[in-house]
């Protein structure tokens, strides 16, 4: 393990370990792995930037909880919870943050509504987001396996200066896409007009 | 007039030469001139690709036609029509296309609903285009007074292959937009998604 914070604060039921185990059980290995480096990236800008721990620490866990999950559980989600029926369109990438956060209420009893809204908007980001959110959004991007081009700048950006940090990946991200003749979410570019168009 | 096209499928009541008093009174000159050289360029298309010449013309000439209108117009089109509401959020740059399109019946009687889609679609475009809102769509960008990057080939792509031309456009109007941080219309990424996008 490679933070030593104790969960005291009464969030969730489960002790960190406890929800390591959980998380693991959910994903592969190297996807495993990559959740811990976000969670070490999320407590480095938590401390940094003045947000509560315990919570970086859970989102950060529980973020991709729901990625290897088969699209039959995410539409039966979406029919029993009478979620946005215009989330059966969508695949995936987009099901894993916010069909995601209703499995990790179901399974790993997290009622926070801050940290699951760190998990819906991790992917696309959203227009607003409060500072958890945007530590997570940006955790997931900069962590210490990300290695595109131009990491290096979004890592001193973040640290300087953590909505920056969330302008330079949405712009990138989309840039990136359309460069390649991607799709790109509606909610990415809701979350773009937001944050980067003036 | 360079142009000695005469309208002969009473698709509207007027003549060209009617049609053309009407919109130069309500555009500026410069305007107006921009629409002729869009009228010149989408019947060139027009022949090319084998489509109703008297419909691209007039499409051309009334596809700007409300582009000079107060927001007080647009908005009072959209409350007397029942609109989607939805569209009391977008600005002149949306509504002088989709509301535009409503004007142009009221005030120029133009009922071909093809006309009136490359009116509605003709500034980000529309998932589904007819070859006639693909003329439009084009024309407008690639009319002889255009002299931006990449126009010289966006004219070659297109005359080449339309389909080619739309979404060369599509994929260059968002990359520029994003790279000066401007607002992106939601439904110019759908075009996107739809026409570019794999």
């Amino acid at each position: 393990m490679n933070n030593s914070l104790i969960y005291e604060q009464k969030i969730i039921k489960y002790s960190r370990e406890e929800l390591i185990k959980l998380v693991k059980k959910a994903v592969s290995t190297s996807r495993f792995e990559h959740i811990l480096r976000v969670e070490t990236m999320a407590l480095r800008l938590a401390e940094s930037y003045q947000v509560n721990l315990e919570k970086a620490s859970i989102a950060a866990l529980v973020h991709d909880y729901a990625k290897e999950r088969n699209d039959q559980d995410f539409i039966d989600e979406i029919m029993s919870k009478k979620l946005d029926p215009k989330l059966l369109n969508a695949n995936n990438a987009i099901w894993h943050g916010v069909v995601g956060a209703e499995l990790i209420k179901d399974e790993l009893a997290v009622w926070d509504e801050d940290i699951l809204n760190a998990v819906r908007h991790h992917t696309t980001g959203s227009p607003k987001m409060s500072m958890l959110e945007q530590i997570i959004f940006m955790a997931d991007y900069i962590e210490e396996g990300r290695n595109f081009n131009g990491v290096a700048e979004a890592r001193q950006l973040t640290f300087n200066n953590l909505q920056d940090g969330v302008r330079f990946q949405i712009k990138q991200t989309i840039q990136y896409l359309i460069e390649r003749n991607k799709n790109v979410y509606p909610s990415a570019i809701d979350t773009y007009n937001a944050w980067v168009a003036k």
